[in-house]
């Protein structure tokens, strides 16, 4: 298993790319074949399948194959550790404005 | 001004690299010198400054050189606007599983 830091790396790296998200947001709305999550995109079908490889690698999305059709699917799990990682780093901040303006309420001038 | 999208690659980018959420992470509880922000990293400083600059390009990170020190910021606009594009997905996938679930309930076997 990866473990956690290089789990984010490769989470951040698939998102670092707008195509990847467009695919992800598709995902998001529901399962989709490889030519569904390709007709938005003004790409090859081979360079889709290989956003699509760099988001398994990721973890942010599984595929699998039935007869002739991969059907892919979004991983809110790992979605949700990209938010939290996120969400915890804007809460520290947060709890630090607080602090400054309970320091600032209680020292005026 | 970078559009939206860009704005996105270049700030999972800079946050696809531990060291880079380190600093991040470090900010966040408050403005630090570079120094300072070198210090939990086993790295050399000028490795330091250029994960530094790569911050300040995705915007998640501002500095200020006064005299000799420069301190700098963490911007928590950009890491929000991360977080918004992330629990967006998240909640575009949650309400495709209640649909779901209700279709479910209403068309039992």
């Amino acid at each position: 298993m990866l473990n956690q830091s290089t789990a984010l790396d490769q989470m951040f790296q698939a998102l670092a790319d707008p195509s990847r998200r467009v695919m992800v947001e598709r995902l998001c709305r529901g399962p989709a074949s490889v030519s569904e999550l390709a007709r938005p995109l003004a790409m090859s079908l081979p360079a889709v399948v290989q956003h699509l490889q760099v988001l398994e690698a990721s973890g942010l999305v599984r595929s699998e194959k039935i007869g002739r059709v991969r059907t892919c699917h979004v991983e809110s799990k790992a979605l949700r550790l990209a938010e939290q990682w996120i969400n915890e780093r804007r809460l520290l901040w947060e709890r630090r404005l607080d602090r400054l303006g309970r320091f600032l309420a209680e020292n005026p001038d």
